[in-house]
């Protein structure tokens, strides 16, 4: 094992086999960890998108407008269960699991498929930029000093994730369930004691007061109303990212896999609701708003999320130690949610590589030089959207859910299909059905509401994604017509000609003469001079040496190794004009430094030949080692 | 021709054949501009350098010490005389061109030669460095507001001579003629216009009044005054800088080759001799200061140049139309000086390579990819220096210096040897002598009286460049000692099997079915499976198409293409085991796209198995490509 073969599986851990993995089912309480995190810290960030656009109205002397937030979050909870309840069929329908790129190419067609793949990919795109982003939010609010570098933090962390996932480390169950329990059962218990608090008398105030609200009752026509509404609902919708997350990875659960799926789908939906519920009833009681200034922009000066000005009001001061503990647990929460967009980006990308739409080379994932071009790519992209948007999830958010929700909407319009191709009850069907308008509503909702809030550049990226898919398939195809051999295949005789390069006379380049003598009885020993200081010795050598290939001497009239091997090349194939099969070998002794830094006193000509080549048909260029 | 070929004879011209450059000698009035416009460029700052130093006493109460200036500028001119006395000498005796790393390698040593190589080096990128920025300084002088863009205006002339020296360009002497000539014609004529204005009872004053200089006459101490002097003279030294280049050239110049060279020496030395006496002169006569604030730093607004105000002061303002050509025909001059350094320093590489000292492929200067290696080097360190001294020639001349006398130190010296060992008359021994014990003399004042001022740089560079060149020389050693064959050549036969990759049976692949069996007998075809999909398929498919070679499927458990290859590739070796001269060939068909875009949508296996292979004996990794 080479050293460097040492220090990759140092560094990255030894390559997993297939049949391990399976091995490795995860029981529920840690199958909900490893799913569900990413659904479950949307709830870190949902209330707050919702107050946002309450507070459009209410700062403008609405207070009324507040009220909403409950009715509205109660109306998510209803899409959160219809959406589960689809996905609860899915799970059912594909035991193997039913992501929404196979889902809809094999109910609705291709293209539908390749659109919720294209949604997908930029869906995970967002899931990392998104959630790091409300990760570094969650560790300003604690330590505002640390404001002017919450994309520094937030890009740090997505390089963390890379690092680890280059490594190739597995989803371990353990790991994810501390993080997620923590943060789970600090904020419920957090809430559980504000209200028993507030129910026996005590009174929780918020630590910071930086809306003035006018106890007004601005008046609002019904339409503009119906408006506000639909808007703060539609931001609120990315409570519901990251629940599809079950349905694509049933085959990781215990047996019985789509059982155990089930099960933990419904427990997710459950303690989701109990944590988006419990934040905006928190948020609406102890009179909480969000932060104006989108987090880390100008003016965002001591800027705290909704979230942790709940735990701060609840435990009384901003500086509590069970305060920092709650936002610890929120960010950790939040950065193994962008560890999940590691996980199913490559894997995505490796469904669609299959059928022909991305790169083919995408399908030997085990490569680590393939593995590492997909993770690099994600968190380069995520980077630059953290960097681009300040890592503001405020920012970011229009672009995330409009994606989700046409993926969700694809995949259970695909349920609808597949439920009457399979005639397995038309109730379900309905079901899906419901899932599907309702999501589509939501997307269409998301899409005239947002839309100039960023939603565009996500429609716009998914466009052009799926135009790539289209071209690559395209590419594919044509190449397999040049390609396939219709007629008998006429195999033709090659005859080859060998050129070896010969800097001079040395104990390196004896294995490739005797491999060029090997290959073929035309071989012709080639040296080429820059001047005419050594042609003597190395004639002279040549001949003591004795061996019966020819030597030619070229000169290099431009002070260029290349052009003169080249020239002679030509030479060669022109003499054996005609005969279309006749090619050329140039074989480059080469020596292999032992150290790096070794390697810029070695030129290496075969790389600048080939370059040189690259046109040329009829020659191969042969690199012949000889270690040092 | 390939289109990429034809792209870079576009951008970078056709290359130019040796025996041409023969016919394109430099009648003198052309080889003055070319060979002198390095040295006579430094006129531009060489007086603003001694100023600074005499004001850093007059500014303090003694306004006697600017009377110093022309002086020091009259000691500096027969230091002139000497240097250029002495290399007069030089191209006597080395009629084919003398440069420094010849003669002192020649007469005094490697080391010497060595070091000599690297001071000059070092010079050829403060040349480009100093040259840029004081050609940035010049336009400084003209446009106030471009201030803050020096660094950027002098990073975007490097990049521009840079791109021309891509190209290939040839120093064409009209080129050169007119800025060059332009310069001095406008400087010498504008100084002589103020003479005659002054004697004929006009008075010049200064457009901007900068210090005031306190008329006093505060004592200073015979050591003090020493001291101050010397530095003072140190600091002018910089005016001789570039008085090598027509040493080193005399190869370009029409026959009669080293008398041409040597009278175009002496014509630089009275130009030179005539611009830095004048501009001293204008300087002490016009009351002109250096302007503090080192150029473009801090404090500096605006600066112009001492060359700048002399011009101003005689066009009686700094909006004449004649002051905006003097400033561009300055700004020309120090471009083109610039320019030579680029010429210059692939050369002097060139020389230092062939005899081991630098990397081997540096002698073959004709190859594009090494030649433009030497030049991107170059810009890169030089743009480096102008970015970290924010392109103020002040800061950036005490590294400048040192090198440069170093260099003439050694070269004169060389000379006094080579007159004794050809015994060449005495008297000339003693001039070459004179002139290197006052370069030694020049040499020690710059370091002691520059040290911390930035000549360390320059010391500590010198010190690491002579260091890397013996390390690769003994690397070389070692390698010609291992490689060296002393018995008589034991030239094994060797056996070699032929692996060749079937990703599946298509046209492209044909060709290198063909090249295998022309190789070998012992040709293997090689499947890796990644599921178990296609398996069948390319089964039948090889059967039906009926070679007599083997079809191996090599299953992936981790998704890797490349482990299954080289486990395969160990089992091989290891059925020879024992047979030492078994080698394996690795045949992969590989596409060449026609497009740059498809590339990616083809995977490069031959790279992942070379790179996993690299240290594995008898193993060759051969491409035979098939064009899209």
């Amino acid at each position: 094992m080479g050293s460097l073969t040492k220090l990759k599986h140092f560094l990255f851990g030894k390559p997993i086999h297939s049949k391990r993995a399976q091995h490795e089912r995860l029981i529920i309480v840690f199958a909900l960890a490893v799913f569900a995190s990413d659904a479950l810290s949307s709830s870190a960030y949902a209330t707050e998108e919702i107050l946002h656009k309450l507070q459009d109205v209410a700062i403008g002397g609405g207070a009324w407008a507040l009220g909403y937030l409950l009715p509205i979050t109660f109306a998510l909870i209803a899409l959160l269960w219809i959406v589960i309840f689809s996905y609860y069929q899915t799970i059912q329908a594909y035991p193997t699991g039913g992501g929404s790129y196979r889902v809809s190419s094999e109910n609705l067609g291709r293209v539908w498929g390749l659109i919720a793949a294209g949604a997908l990919l930029i869906g995970y795109v967002l899931t990392v930029a998104v959630s790091v982003s409300a990760g570094a939010s969650a560790i300003v609010s604690m330590l505002p000093q640390t404001q002017p570098y919450a994309a520094l933090m937030a890009s740090v962390a997505v390089a963390v994730i890379t690092f680890f996932n280059l490594r190739g480390a597995k989803e371990s169950g353990a790991v994810f369930a501390i993080p997620t329990y923590s943060y789970v059962v600090l904020v419920l218990g957090l809430i559980l004691w504000g209200a028993f608090s507030m129910m026996s008398g005590g009174s929780i105030t918020p630590v910071v007061d930086h809306h003035t609200i006018a106890e007004g009752i601005k008046p609002i026509g019904t339409m503009a109303l119906a408006f506000f509404i639909f808007k703060a609902f539609a931001a609120g919708c990315t409570a519901l990212t990251g629940t599809e997350a079950i349905a694509d990875g049933v085959l990781a659960f215990e047996a019985p896999e789509h059982k155990n799926a089930s099960k933990t789908l419904v427990w997710m939906g459950i303690v989701l609701m109990f944590l988006v519920v419990g934040i905006s009833w928190a948020a609406t009681n102890f009179g909480i708003t969000a932060m104006s200034g989108g987090g880390h922009g100008a003016g965002g000066e001591g800027y705290m999320t909704v979230l942790a000005q709940i735990a701060a009001a609840i435990f009384g001061s901003a500086t509590h130690p069970g305060f920092y503990i709650t936002q610890v647990a929120t960010a950790l929460i939040l950065v193994l949610a962008a560890n999940t967009g590691f996980a199913d980006f490559p894997r995505l990308s490796m469904f669609v590589a299959k059928d022909g739409f991305l790169p083919r080379q995408l399908t030997t994932v085990g490569d680590r030089l393939v593995f590492q071009n997909g993770i690099i790519t994600l968190a380069v992209l995520s980077i630059l959207l953290i960097i681009g948007f300040n890592a503001d999830p405020h920012l970011l958010i229009p672009m995330y859910a409009v994606g989700v929700f046409l993926s969700f909407t694809l995949s259970q319009l695909g349920m609808v299909f597949w439920f009457r191709k399979n005639q397995r009850g038309s109730w379900k069907a309905w079901v899906s059905g419901l899932g599907s308008f309702v999501c589509a509503v939501v997307t269409l909702l998301l899409l005239f509401t947002r839309f100039t809030e960023g939603a565009w550049i996500a429609i716009a990226a998914l466009i052009i994604i799926v135009m790539i898919f289209f071209g690559i398939k395209r590419h594919y195809n044509w190449l397999d017509k040049r390609l396939s051999i219709e007629d008998e295949p006429a195999l033709t005789e090659v005859d080859t000609t060998v050129i070896l390069l010969v800097p001079r006379l040395h104990k390196g380049i004896l294995q490739a003469i005797s491999y060029s003598k090997a290959l073929t009885d035309d071989t012709r020993a080639i040296h080429v001079t820059l001047g005419r200081d050594h042609t003597g010795t190395i004639k002279k050598e040549w001949q003591a040496f004795g061996e019966d290939i020819p030597l030619v001497i070229l000169e290099s009239p431009y002070r260029s190794l290349i052009r003169p091997i080249i020239d002679y090349i030509d030479e060669t194939l022109r003499e054996h004009e005609g005969d279309k099969d006749h090619m050329v070998t140039v074989i480059v002794p080469q020596a292999v430094p032992k150290t790096w830094l070794q390697r810029f006193l070695h030129s290496n000509i075969a790389f600048s030949l080939k370059l040189a080549l690259r046109s040329k048909p009829n020659v191969v260029v042969t690199n012949v080692r000889y270690f040092l």
